[in-house]
């Protein structure tokens, strides 16, 4: 199980009821944050997850309202206690941009690694395999996937069959290897195939794009933007390359998802839940995102 | 008159209700900010004076917590549809900083007009010149002090000395120069000397000391730092080269000002005005801010 909140899910800039954008993933007391925007500090101190356990901030772009308050968030990370190093991810450039925040923030008690991503790689923070595509915004942008995999059952068949004693049976699941009678057993000698585990989609900020579609598929969660919730914004969304309600909607559906949550709305939208429809009647669960907004994701069975 | 509001009152980092220390004067619809950490332009939204007329920013130093938010706060006067150049005013280094932060922000609809402050010079923004000293803190940082000055009295008995019709005394005076009967008159032959005008001085972070108590003297209104409201806090206050309400009380009174705001609160300072009387029995015209206090201030009689 991990537990998922929605820090932020306003866009372009931060208003009295609603913080910028922006993710938390909590996963056996280890937080990982997606995108930190003016004030996601403010509003991650109501959450009440704390500061210090965060070992990695990733990014979707670097527009400001994605990561201007990012300098006051290490500080706040600084200030809980936090000794060890933090992971920042993001498209190319992560270096040089912070390193320009970092102008007003010296002296962090931590040290910073920053994984800038171009091709696929492995990454893997807090516990969770990182995906990410390209997203189709007016800058290089990120979507990501983050999952959560789960290790198959013991097999008591095969241990049975090895002539592995009962006893040693946790031995060989917590070890990993277990040596006995001169013989060598490794675990995936007695495991069974890899189970289902939690994935978590999230895409801002971007138009539709079918690469999406294969990264969030059958995820547990879609967290996508709908910066518009009428149709008839359709022209607007084109220009400033985002989303309608029902283009988030329509992705979640082809994807296969389980749930749908709309975030990053425009300043505009000051009650987007009177355009849920819009979705709702494309992707039957959909829910508008607020701030603070949380779910505890548990593996199937 | 002029008006003026705490857009903030907190320190370090911004509170669910407390953002940071921050200062608005409005003069004839025209606006100037004294600094600009995390959130200002959240907490500037709910006082409600826009961001279109903001023609300049004022830094008392580049700690994160003064600036954090300058960027937001560029893109949020952008977005006001302001297209006139706009004046940045700090001490030294201001550039440089300001060029890291806007990594995050390409294309301003305006143009900046760094002025970094070193010697003594005369600057005016939206109507008020401004002073400053160098305040005592960890890094360099500037106390400043804002004076709208007052025209003296049209003076009726020179103007019949000179024989200034009475139909083109009001040429003269807006004028400030008259062709009459083939002579040459200007507003200073007819006006009395300069009137008390209004001045506020505004000081964070610093330790007390005694340029402050000039740049304040005689001040309608004191801003001041007061970071910790227990008299017991003073060695932490000698440390992190901040001031008690004690201490900022003390300059109020050697300064001779009429009123004295506190400011710039600890966030482990929960409930500030429980510690008034620490102030106010040095300084009984002492008010502990909030966030959207204000206030106009009007000329004296």
């Amino acid at each position: 199980m991990l537990d998922v909140a929605l820090v932020g899910t306003g866009g372009m800039m931060p208003m009295p009821d609603r913080f910028l954008s922006s993710m938390m993933i909590r996963l056996n007391g280890r937080l990982l944050l997606v995108d930190c925007g003016e004030g996601t500090q403010v509003s991650l101190k109501k959450i009440g997850w704390g500061f210090k356990t965060i070992d990695a901030i990733v990014f979707t772009h670097y527009h400001a309202d994605h990561i201007s308050g990012l300098v006051g968030m290490l500080l706040a990370i600084a200030n809980a206690g936090r000794e060890e190093k933090i992971k920042l991810i993001g498209p190319k450039g992560l270096k040089f941009v912070v390193e320009g925040l970092l102008r007003i923030a010296q002296d962090l008690s931590f040290e910073i690694e920053y994984i800038e991503l171009e091709e696929k790689t492995n990454i893997n923070a807090i516990g969770l395999d990182i995906d990410f595509v390209p997203a189709v915004h007016s800058v290089k942008c990120l979507s990501y996937s983050f999952s959560l995999r789960r290790k198959g059952k013991f097999d008591a068949e095969k241990a049975k069959a090895l002539d592995i004693p009962k006893k040693l049976w946790s031995v060989i699941q917590k070890q990993g290897v277990l040596e006995y009678n001169g013989e060598k057993y490794t675990a995936d000698m007695v495991m069974g195939s890899e189970r289902k585990g939690i994935k978590i989609a999230y895409c801002t900020d971007s138009r539709p794009f079918d690469e999406l579609i294969g990264l969030a598929s059958n995820a547990d969660l879609l967290v996508c933007e709908g910066m518009y919730g009428e149709n008839e914004k359709k022209n607007k969304a084109l220009e400033n390359k985002h989303m309608l309600f029902s283009e988030a909607a329509q992705i979640a559906s082809m994807a296969g998802v389980k749930e749908l949550w709309l975030t990053h709305f425009s300043p505009a939208l000051s009650e987007p839940e009177s355009f849920l429809t819009n979705a709702s009647e494309i992707f039957p669960n959909t829910l508008v995102g607020y701030d603070g907004m949380s779910k505890t994701i548990y593996f199937e069975d």
